[in-house]
């Protein structure tokens, strides 16, 4: 009875392997200006997202980074400065070094405060794109600390009550070292869904859920081509966290986002992120192996749980990451025809070697 | 053509000026062996929260308190007792003390340690419930400082693709001292709605939104009789937030209380809590007024956005519950008829002295 059309071709997606793809985006940061390490940096937290199953914080954002260092947004070869006004908090200006460089050593910043006084915090000003924050607090985790970090952005979020984008999709992450358990990774937007998410619906041309996104008249849509302003986690509850994240970011960063992003000026509507990281030695509090035993009964016992749907595993946050990671290791990193476009175009202009794909 | 029935009489609340509900409130914790300041500071807490609307964790939860007494899971009289391990850093072990005298002893020391290193974390070991946790928080914002808290307890919350309570309510605050406006006072729940709001809305006969509940078989429902078990805010968000918030509040305390629950002993299903209290000194990141005044440009940012509903005003987060707080304040807070009388049924029995009703 049915006439079956083939479903319109897709284009088929490369895979590149992680090292290959971390030369690749090292060399092009290198070639434009960024230190060898900074451009190993940037390129190892990218890479980190795709591996990660995060693509729209990985490499596919090159090209975004490029584009600011051509604006004067970000400045490639920025070297971060570091202020330690008391002994457990640090301001790392990022001089718009481009954000893992920023971050990076925000983290290590967070560590050393931690070391000294039991928790050290630090805050970034002014960076641009940090990518994928759970890779900093994971940083953290990996040095037997908690981690707790935050980002603040250019608004693109609907908030409760209001019109139009007003604050940013801030995300949370929060890193907890385990011990026969991977760490513990919460990473979140103060959003439903992140507009890297909306966007890879969008380009399957799948319908999005009820309540993820607003129009561009802020009218509720399940249509990916029409949604422009992700809608906040929880209404009130996830416009709230966004609001006192900038609020902690930003101003203690004393570079507030929020008010000139909604004068309007040019200035105000640049492209700009601050940051801050908190790191916790659980070694102050209790012996790390203790802790780490927690972390992991605590993890069982969510594990051991009745699942939801009898066909489905309880996961814990991380873990879904974690296996895409293990997977991407082996396998390579699936690339859109696109992102593996426009990174060898980028590559070829700059006389950095194209790596060979592995499938 | 219709017969009018009239609906059923709804007993009238009592007006209690907030002043006499300190009193009556402090003068039952005294009479049961509360030191004289501790017992003002459990009332004090208590009546903030039903001065500022959120009446489950106001004086309703007196009898609850006395009967955590009469099991020895609270100590009347208990004094919390310090270590300061690192600079930054404080371990407050309430020894079973009521919530609010362990957690002002927490917000405190977060103080201090602000103070003194720019940063300073308490963690609260073994407390019964802490009331509402943004009663702490501003606290530290009416010294000058930021700050985040958050609160374990027992799990009474679904989590994401798992059947049963699996994970606690388990709350965040931020509070962010501002200029002319007031402290912007973040204070919510990980679930879609607590279990008080759910229990208000049973009590008023209303259904609940979807989404908000589920039955004790796991089921969604918008009954609410039927509903026992509270959705997390954002599914996976909410339980991660939950679940990592229990990680650091429970875990640094050295007193996990998630695998205990699930292992089903009668120790792990104790009623307890633990929890921290972040401060950050606002002062030493910069001038605390510059700080201020950004707080002011972005509350006056987001009033200032066109409202979705032209009729409504965009709040910001804290400023419901302070209108209500002055409205109350002048006109006398509004106990139900059953709270009404077990507070008076208590106090009688204990020879403390009833006020008279404002209204």
């Amino acid at each position: 009875m049915s006439t079956e059309t083939p479903a319109p071709a897709r284009a088929a997606k490369v895979l590149v392997s992680a090292d290959d793809l971390r030369a690749l985006v090292a060399g092009v940061f290198r070639a434009r200006g960024t230190g060898d390490a900074e451009a190993a940096a940037v390129a190892d937290a990218l890479v980190w997202a795709n591996l990660r199953g995060i693509d729209s914080h990985g490499v596919s954002r090159v090209p975004r980074y490029l584009e600011l260092f051509d604006k004067g947004e970000s400045v490639a070869g920025a070297v971060p400065t570091v202020e330690r006004p008391r002994a457990a908090i640090a301001i790392v200006d990022a001089h718009a070094a481009p954000g893992p460089v920023a971050m990076n050593r925000a983290a290590d910043e967070a560590v050393a405060g931690a070391r000294d006084c039991g928790v050290g915090w630090a805050t970034v000003r002014g960076t641009v794109h940090t990518g994928a924050i759970g890779y900093y607090t994971s940083r953290v985790a990996d040095a037997g600390m908690a981690a707790i970090g935050v980002v603040a952005g250019v608004p693109n979020m609907a908030y409760a009550g209001a019109r139009g984008a007003a604050v940013a999709t801030s995300p949370l992450s929060v890193a907890v070292p385990a011990g026969r358990h991977e760490l513990v990774l919460l990473d979140m937007a103060t959003a439903v869904m992140a507009l890297g998410r909306i966007a890879q619906l969008k380009a399957a041309g799948q319908e999005l859920p009820a309540g993820a996104a607003l129009t561009a008249d802020s009218e509720p849509t399940t249509d990916p081509a029409l949604a422009k302003i992700p809608a906040p986690v929880g209404g009130a509850k996830g416009a709230g966290m966004s609001l006192v994240f900038e609020l902690l970011a930003s101003g203690l960063a004393a570079n507030p986002i929020v008010p000139g992003y909604h004068a309007g000026t040019k200035e105000g509507r640049r492209h700009r992120q601050n940051a801050f990281i908190l790191a916790v030695d659980v070694s102050a509090f209790l012996p790390l192996g203790e802790f780490r035993s927690a972390v992991d009964e605590t993890v069982d016992a969510i594990k051991s749980l009745p699942p939801a749907d009898e066909t489905r595993e309880v996961l814990v946050p991380g873990e879904r990451g974690r296996r895409s990671a293990a997977e991407r290791a082996a396998a390579g990193i699936p690339l859109g025809p696109k992102v593996w476009r426009e990174l060898t175009e980028i590559a070829t202009d700059l006389d950095v070697a194209v790596p060979v794909p592995v499938g």
